[in-house]
């Protein structure tokens, strides 16, 4: 059984590059690191990502080209960064945008603090762009401050949930196969029509796979590709497995990739993505306690109400909400039990500032002060409160 | 350029089959008619639609059955079997259930009033389950109420958004040609593995097409291929096309569909099927006035003031709140201008209550009173007003 996008395990999210927790992000990046000889028996390579968001968005029935779409006021492309962004191993990502969109892709860069982004011109097809991104990372480019990577990753600006752990696979399934790509089953079947209109013959469905992003190639071999590749592949081509396979003779290793991995290409697809993230956002809350005592009594019982809507809760007195933060729990709960000061809160308050976590997606800070402790049956106050908690939570964009 | 869900003409919609009013349901049902003779110079045929409903839905990562799953409370498919019941020229409609939701299906058709339904038993794939379906509406068939009609429309029940348009394109080339189907351009390239699953050749992705539905097949053609076709068809077999090729020999005409048609498979589909409605119901409000002078003046102030949120916009002083109402209209402001009565706003809730509009979808009525009517500039009361009404219709679900 496939699971959705919410099931499975927990998705290279975008989430905020942290100021000032530089700590934290080495961690990361070593723990990523070792992954490579753990779960492939060989060294981690040099890898770079190059991501072709020259496309108008036609498909899509709006003016605004796709990539550079609004989900909760955030442009899409800023959400794909982000999940490559996160995958520390990931050196440089190349973006190829069209020279009319150039100074938009520059403002979103600096809006949303994102790094390690290198921007070349788009090409007027795909494959041409992707060749851009390539050239401005071959060695042999005058004045380059990129370095020739050893594996590249081809991505599209239009998948904005990207798991780092397909991104480690296509990585290790390319270093050893030399180009590899994310699959995933047909859900329509495949027709071939004839030049009247009508049916020629269907495909078999379970014979196929549709042909997903990411990609991975070592660098020379993909390279190479492009560089002896005809202009009618760079014109009418859609499919880089294709011009590995065609011209540096490498049958690409397929990856069974998650749902997620699909292309917003329709309007429908930006209204799946926002309750995507809306609902990845919205399921997670931290209820911080005055004392380690209403932690202990208080605090777990609206744990235990807060369950049935919510997926993590995280009850605490306080020690550990820098970590949290650090993680991106962007939904807080601030429960004053038998005092009224907002110590508490204004540290938060302060964490969150400090942290820049409200670049990315709106921080909720609920504050609940039991002025009536001793007046209101307990359960019937906590009741109310985590109802309450819920519904402002999950309503929150 | 291909529009969006939103763009493009209005589709069928769901809607609900209304109460006491036969003369309207009458007329668009002849308009229908006569529509088969204007567009494609031939006779109205018997028309029925087969909707194979028994899937398990094992790729939502959810236990309940994708066509049961509801949106906006109610559930998939009664969304579906709602924008086939608009067209009055299909004159049943046949859903295949499995035995275990035999019971649903029943309370879903009695809840939201579905009318022209007929139920048989699912197979355990899709092709059974459709062949059931053909076989209810076979003449030779003992103690059916069902007659045999000349044209068969095969649709899916997790396709809510199928316009009639599309739906008269594949009866009118069914009829011409024996078979025909709806496709859609691939959005990804179709590669084949070979068994160790590494790229063995893809698609030129330009030759081929998605095949979606509906379709529609003379009855003859499709109910011989059925009969005549193996078991391996039966169990591994997914296109209808490929049967009345491969069976009675039938090149089916392929037709053009919209990006609408696309098939409910994942969780994120529900998130966009559901964005989709909210977004249809939400953009047409009727604004309902005391008098006509008020509806010369205030009106149309307020509904300049709407069309910057909201697409339709009727303005009205209530002679055909009737006719508006039957066209689904499900959003309502009363404006008292000068009265604090509640004449107008009786009225229209009386109406709304006999009509059933609501069983289908919320329907919203704001009542709007001008206490300070001498007292505040009317250009700063109308914005404030217009700036509310448009929040409160696009946030309701």
């Amino acid at each position: 059984m496939e699971s959705g996008p919410s099931g499975g395990s927990r998705p290279a999210e975008p989430g905020p590059r942290l100021r000032g927790l530089r700590g934290a992000d080495a961690a990361a990046s070593a723990s990523s690191l070792s992954r490579f000889g753990a779960e492939a028996g060989c060294r981690a390579p040099a890898v770079a990502a190059v991501l072709p968001a020259g496309g108008s968005g036609e498909r899509m029935g709006v003016p605004t080209p796709k990539q550079f779409c609004p989900i909760l006021e955030r442009p899409l492309i800023s959400y794909t960064l982000q999940a490559l962004e996160r995958v520390s191993w990931i050196k440089d990502i190349i973006v190829a945008v069209t020279g009319e969109n150039m100074e938009t892709m520059k403002g979103i860069i600096q809006r949303y603090q994102h790094k390690r982004i290198s921007l070349v011109e788009a090409g007027v097809t795909r494959h041409r762009s992707i060749f851009n991104g390539l050239k401005a990372l071959a060695e042999d480019q005058p004045n380059c401050r990129l370095s020739k990577p050893e594996v590249v990753i081809i991505h599209d600006a239009v998948r904005p949930f990207v798991e780092e752990d397909v991104l480690l696979n296509v990585v290790t399934a390319a270093q050893e196969h030399g180009a590899s790509g994310a699959i995933r089953p047909l859900v329509s079947t495949v027709i071939s029509p004839s030049v009247d209109s009508c049916l020629d013959h269907s495909l078999e469905r379970a014979r196929y796979r549709a042909s997903e992003m990411p990609q991975a190639f070592l660098f020379d071999v993909i390279y190479e590709a492009y560089q002896q590749c005809s202009d009618y592949d760079l014109e009418f081509g859609t499919e880089c497995l294709h011009l590995a396979l065609k011209y540096s003779h490498i049958k690409a290793k397929l990856v069974e990739g998650s749902p997620d991995l699909w292309k917003v290409t329709y309007k429908r697809d930006l209204y799946a993505a926002e309750s995507i993230i809306k609902e990845r956002i919205s399921q997670q809350v931290c209820v911080v306690m005055d004392t380690k005592e209403d932690e202990e009594h208080v605090g777990r019982c609206l744990e235990e109400m807060l369950k049935t809507e919510l997926n993590h809760i995280k009850v605490t007195s306080g020690q550990d909400l820098q970590q949290i933060i650090v993680e991106q729990c962007y939904n807080f709960v601030c429960m004053n039990v038998m005092t009224s000061d907002f110590e508490k809160t204004q540290r938060l308050l302060n964490m969150l500032e400090e942290s820049n976590l409200s670049i990315l997606y709106p921080v909720v800070v609920i504050s609940v002060h039991f002025l009536d402790y001793e007046s209101v049956p307990f359960g019937q106050k906590m009741e109310k409160v985590g109802k309450n908690v819920g519904k402002i939570v999950c309503s929150v964009d």
